[in-house]
């Protein structure tokens, strides 16, 4: 007991010095470590289908897509694969997933014990110091919805599977892949040709769909959602502007994804209508980081690839397995544009008032976010034929952590590869460690200079 | 001399109501006047070469593109207008470049007579009201400066034309043309392949290069620097950042372009050292708003139509004729992350505080540039079938008024080209309108609301 205490002091203090002077080393640091050692998983022979090893380049690639939980791959995953192989990626989605959901706790807990916030991750009304408790918590809560999430999906589409007669170990082996793949947010498939069989197929559609909804809400929502869902009114204003964030960007982007898709024949011409609806909402909900398809990108119109640049660029709800700059990262930009039109001295929402230096952050983050996406897809094209649409979709979609492709991944030189595991690696450890380096270095200085104006716009 | 006094005072009150009450209706409404009159002009039979009446799109596109000081043309400008089309044109240039420093002159004075400044934009250390004679003085200092370089650079270029055996009256109007067009930031050439028979002669270049340079700095700059350019450390704070914004892009850029383009046997890959260095220098002071191109920009790398779309859209600096979002506003940008990066309170430069309402302009601005820009693109692709490269080069070209172009222009469809005339309009007026609004539209309220952080991120 005394033993474990000792144990329980010494996390306590890590916390408090590791991880509050260098979360960003962190992050970085233990991201590497777990991609090159499910890299190592992955150049085993028995993890291929033929039992030849793996060239270095795919398994790293594969390794970082799982890890980062991206979807991007080189090579099928279905086909190329063995059964080992597919249980590789899916430990491998799981501890990417779990990872960056545990980090990002231990961040938020970082941040707001540094800046001894009398609001709380954890419960509005609540202001007790953080803790080894609070970590407990949050980590308890993060393992429990994720497997509950992944158990359930799991268990929506086990039945289904047998009805397809794809016997019971494949359907168990299936199931749980793509719980444990949507839940975090992953997109891969072990079928060959992914999801596109299926588009009619709602008993599919529906629960991969809600296991991505949910997967992108990120822990400060279920936190906030399991103690106090009963009174929506003293949500905390990240889970307000979340929903609110998340809700829209779907209606809005299956809208327009209806008006350019709905009559291209190679996407969703020759379906009905329900079916059309369905997998335009299913492919709006995966837009923004869930990297599932139910139809073929690569030959949807321009302009969706455009919009899908957009929309993976902002991604998901922060503290979640999504990617992108997140949605509230968005909220705080339209906030502050409003707040301004109105002529307002605050940024506010819902009764509460967001400070300046959010908005700083968020402009990081977004700046940073567009120069690395930039720098990206110049490396890329230099090292490619490949033009400017698809070039800046994947590039995008690496950094967003999405996983949505135009299919050219699997035939593109090894140093363009290179360039995609670089943006898969920078998005997912990129604005967790850009918004914590910035809340932790805070200086409150009492000398301030003269207001000068320079003139915009 | 009562008279005059009463239309003096007449003014006066007409800037304290109308102006600024609206300033962007001012704007908006001026210019669509102003394009409607020379769309009548250049419908004339006598403005074409061939005494033909011009289409109506066509009249309309390029007089949108001279007053809006843009550049992008639909026909060749020096082979489809008579000696009489490029004069109007050439009018249409100066009115919008006038009309366009003007009005910025007059949006600063409402702002800073309605924000009660100390700080005034005339000169650094007077703090006396804003009225009639600053206006007086602003209107006069760009009107002089205007015209002074305008003719400068057509005194050095009458002679080269000459030598080129133009003849007089031809060297006469041509040099004319290009001081106009080069000060104004419009980028329209007489001659029929435009610059590139020039890439040679410095003897062109260099003052047409010279008078870009000058003309994308702004009044505010030229007042400072006429006032007080003895003393470098008494500028003001707008002058410095633009300064600085304007040779860093313009050297950044010259390295990534003679990393993109040196060995492209397209565009400089033939030219000698000194010419390659030559070319690039012009092209990266063009990039930002100029629009004239010694090379054929068709012809560039993918990745030089992705920098230049950036630094396009960058633009130039405040009360310019240049366009963009402008240099300052970019900077204050990076200051805020600069200051969020140190865990300073304040963003600060050259020991001034930059207040927190300027940040969120700079935010207002730029994304509703990304907004504007993106839908553009989106309607630009849904017209025509238009890659995403060259249809973001072209929309950002005409949003940002810089008027490069990848040579599709001329072959669109007539709703494309009204697509193109729509962003060259918001464009001109855009950032202007949003600045003034925003920064004429200040209330104070006592009550705050409680604080709350949303996780960015
Ligand atoms: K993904
Ligand atoms: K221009």
């Amino acid at each position: 007991m005394d033993k474990l205490r000792e144990a329980g002091a010494a996390v306590g203090e890590w916390v408090d010095t590791s991880l509050l002077k260098s979360p960003a080393r962190l992050a970085l640091g233990s991201f590497a470590i777990v991609i090159l050692l499910f890299t190592g998983l992955l150049s085993l022979p028995i993890a291929t289908e033929t039992g030849e090893r793996a060239p270095f380049i795919d398994a790293l690639f594969t390794a970082t897509s799982a890890v980062c939980v991206t979807g991007l791959v080189t090579v099928d995953t279905g086909l190329y694969w063995s059964g080992w192989g597919l249980g590789i990626i899916a430990l491998g989605i799981k501890v990417g997933g779990l990872g960056i959901m545990t980090l990002a706790s231990l961040v938020g807990l970082a941040v707001s014990r540094r800046l001894g916030l009398t609001q709380r991750l954890l419960a509005a009304g609540e202001a007790r110091a953080a803790g080894l408790g609070d970590l407990r918590s949050l980590l308890r809560t993060v393992v429990v919805v994720s497997f509950s999430v992944e158990i359930a999906i799991a268990l929506v589409l086990f039945p289904r599977f047998l009805t397809l007669d794809y016997g019971f170990w494949r359907s168990l082996g299936y199931s749980g892949f793509y719980g444990i793949s949507a839940f975090n947010n992953a997109g891969f498939t072990p079928d060959p040709l992914g999801l596109i069989p299926y588009a009619g197929d709602f008993w599919m559609l529906v629960p991969i769909g809600l296991g991505v909804l949910v997967g992108a809400l990120g822990y400060p929502v279920y936190l906030n959602l399991i103690r106090g869902w009963r009174r929506p009114r003293d949500w905390s204003l990240h889970t307000k502007l979340t929903l609110i964030m998340v809700s829209a960007l779907t209606v809005v982007s299956a809208g327009l994804l209806a008006v350019f898709e709905w009559s291209n024949p190679d996407t969703l011409g020759d379906h009905s209508s329900a079916k059309s609806i369905g997998n335009i909402f299913f492919q709006s909900i995966n837009q923004r980081s869930g990297g599932f398809n139910s139809f073929d990108i690569g030959k949807a119109r321009e302009q969706t690839w455009l919009l899908e640049d957009v929309l993976m660029f902002i991604g998901g709800g922060s503290g979640s397995t999504a990617g992108g700059i997140r949605v509230t990262t968005l909220a705080v930009l339209l906030l502050a544009i409003w707040a301004e039109a109105r002529g307002r001295r605050d940024m506010e929402a819902f009764g509460k008032r967001i400070g300046t230096e959010v908005l700083r952050g968020a402009v990081a983050i977004t700046l940073i976010g567009l120069f690395i996406v930039i720098i990206g897809t110049t490396v890329f094209m230099a090292q490619t034929d490949i033009p400017l649409d698809q070039a800046l979709y994947e590039v995008v979609s690496a950094y967003a952590t999405c996983g949505l492709s135009t299919g050219i991944t699997a035939d593109l030189p090894p140093e363009a590869k290179g360039t995609l595991i670089a943006m898969m690696y920078l998005g997912r450890v990129g604005s967790l460690t850009i918004a914590a380096a910035l809340a932790l270095n805070k200086q409150r200085r009492v000398i301030r200079y003269p207001s000068e104006r320079p003139i915009i716009g």
